[in-house]
């Protein structure tokens, strides 16, 4: 009976599996040098958790369940109600700042798309406790210190940045009343992915002042820093909310990565809950969605039973970040490649036992090793495999044996030269092959 | 509104996630080193791909869902099913011998137990291809490899090894009939688990005959090959099977692993589909359930339609082990601690851009590295979180900025010295912390 994978899912076959480990790797390694530490959640949690930040629309993308209890549960589409629910719950004895990151496997209940599928992985990383816009530019940072390590260059991405709370007090400032805001910033986010014209005919539906219309426009056009600066008094409400980009903008040039990063006011973010300082990674030129977003959500802890603490974050699938490393070439074929320290061959009459011991105790020193299941293979065979293994050195337990020595032969020169058996086995204590 | 987590689940705060990761890196370690390559599958698959292997009882004990097409989907119990589906989607294609592990997190909608959740992680190694008890052994191998890498002697754990070739042909010799075998295989795989005679009481109700009782008896309290041996007659069906169990334990000496290990026949292993070897680890001395278990299955390619090739496996979940490992002392403290290698500080006066950049360049090099987000804090009060987040050294830039140099200071030591600011950065090109 053959069955096949559900739609929107993954197989990961070894290759696959080398590209998902290079990429986790990849963030593990720079959320740690950054000075995050790892945490996770279950893979499912009560429904009405994620119905907490995302209303009752998230429902629909949900992947939900029962359990036996009749409880109603969902898989997580998001790790970020977690981590409020985790935090919360230990608020009292987490030492803050709360710098943590996490690589959870995530599920959507959509029609799969190109960079978008049903089963996913996301890195995010947070930071909890600190609302000084360094911490957002940290985020930024180590967003940028992960991409760069990842051999992309600021002509390949730009990181988009923007300030919800800026936008805000620039629409207040115009007229616009608090609770038009939220379906406002709907419109908004689109402005990137919409022609001109469609994004205005959308926008004059909620503005129909003219007037304001055009200065909304004007000011989500601004493309520079001094252009800001211009359209912003000092004794304003927006001029906090400037003067925070502009420190994210200051901390990241003084961490050399602001040739990586642009203000950009059209960036928006679609969820409600952001607070302050938001940004998207996007190809400098290119038809990809977002490769990563995020941004400063200081009500979440609350919204979620917890203390009013500030927080800010970043997450990033891997399905846009896979295709667009593998279109810059950066998915090299050692990647994908097995390899194997040794490869333990024996000669016609010999084999067996020796062949396990030797094996076994490369192995348990630390190096990758193998040997043949063949029963009736000439030793040319037998370095074939090895080499169809990719391994670097061959064993070779032939007629040298009966005075104890073992033919070692390097792969890729051809040499080969006779070490004494037992110096061998008790010369593997380091873990450089011999 | 404050939701809890869901029974059986399980929170990773950094220091539970900590020692997940010490598991599984040593999991993935031993694989890699033991030649095995790894893969992974969906978290769901459609229920019917669970029923092929375990039959209409495990949809009890499965999280199944529902996805928008109305298509009946379980959250994985194990990967088996999954491995099978994916080895045949390629069959043609793949090399052979297929030698894959893979660390699945999987899922039971049981009531959670000591050692048993309802999400947990699970080892799993198999060998597709190899027909031999060399690669039983070599399964084998890689779990003592593994369980001795994490500390564990034969005087904690013992391999309990049998063979259900052998038992199911000297239960045919007593006159058991084909098919009675499965539903005796149940009740006999429960001798280690019940008191001698509640176990005879069931066992008497499947084999009414006393004399057959008794051989069945005294065959399950043998404790050693060469009392085995004396039942085995060379001609015998049974004689195959005790050869293949004998070649086991001959290459595991040669592997010397030999003193991990034990013939035991009241290993049965519950499910249907094992055919020949199979196995059990469990503490020498103790209560706690199985740590792992597996054997060889060779039907189990061509029940999901494919060919009839020939595997071998074994399934390790992170549960019973890591009560195991904390139980003997072997999940120190130093595995749940974060370390830094640097952390940046500075005098009254100092800071802002030169530590942001002195930490992005420390942590785009690869070193960890944190800095404090106080905006007013003397360097005694920096220094004192810099040791909170267990930071190996402290760069203090102080007065000596002025002149371009740097303080560095040793935590462990607390000795102090000068570094040149721009040498010290140029310096970082190789991973040690200076």
């Amino acid at each position: 009976m053959k069955i096949p994978p559900v739609k929107g899912t993954r197989d990961f076959y070894p290759p696959d599996m080398a590209v998902r480990n290079f990429i986790v790797d990849g963030w593990k390694k720079v959320s740690l040098r950054n000075g995050f530490e790892e945490y996770d959640g279950p893979i499912f949690e009560y429904l009405k958790m994620f119905q907490i930040k995302s209303g009752d629309e998230i429902v629909e993308q949900l992947f939900s369940l029962r359990d036996r209890g009749g409880r109603d549960l969902a898989l997580r589409p998001e790790i970020t109600p977690t981590l409020a629910r985790m935090v919360n719950q230990r608020i009292n004895a987490l030492p803050r700042p709360i710098k943590w990151f996490s690589v959870p496997r995530l599920f959507r209940a959509e029609r799969p798309q190109k960079g978008r599928l049903r089963e996913f992985f996301q890195w995010n990383i947070d930071i909890i406790g600190v609302d000084r816009p360094l911490a957002d530019a940290e985020i930024i940072f180590t967003t940028v210190d992960y991409l760069r390590d990842a051999g992309l260059t600021p002509k390949d991405v730009k990181v988009r940045i923007s300030s919800r709370k800026l936008l805000a007090a620039v629409l207040k400032s115009y007229g616009i009343p608090e609770e038009k805001l939220e379906s406002l910033y709907a419109v908004l986010d689109k402005k990137a992915k919409l022609p001109a014209e469609t994004f205005e005919e959308m926008l004059a539906e909620q503005v129909p002042d003219k007037n304001t219309l055009n200065k909304i426009l004007a000011f989500m056009s601004i493309d520079s820093m001094p252009d800001l600066e211009e359209l912003i008094k000092t004794d304003s409400d927006e001029f906090v909310a400037y003067t925070e980009v502009k420190t994210v903008l200051g901390t990241l040039d003084a961490m050399r990565v602001g040739d990586f990063c642009v203000y950009d006011p059209s960036i928006v973010r679609g969820l409600a809950y952001y607070t302050g300082i938001v940004f998207e990674v996007h190809e400098a030129e290119g038809e990809l969605r977002a490769i990563c977003g995020g941004g400063r959500y200081d009500n979440l802890l609350r919204d979620f039973g917890g203390p009013p603490i500030s927080a800010t974050g970043m997450g990033m699938g891997d399905c846009v970040l896979e295709i667009l490393l593998k279109e810059k070439g950066l998915l090299g074929k050692s990647v994908s490649h097995k390899e194997l320290d040794y490869f333990v061959t024996f000669a016609e009459g010999h084999g067996g036992g020796t062949v396990y011991r030797i094996a076994a105790e490369l192995r348990s020193k630390g190096f990758s090793t193998a040997f043949s299941y063949k029963t009736k293979a000439g030793l040319s065979k037998l370095l074939k495999e090895a080499s169809g293994q990719r391994a670097r050195k061959c064993i070779i337990v032939g007629d040298e044996f009966k005075d104890k020595k073992l033919a070692i032969k390097d792969m890729a020169t051809g040499e080969q030269g006779l070490v004494d058996y037992e110096a061998f086995l008790s010369g593997l204590g380091t873990n450089t092959p011999l």
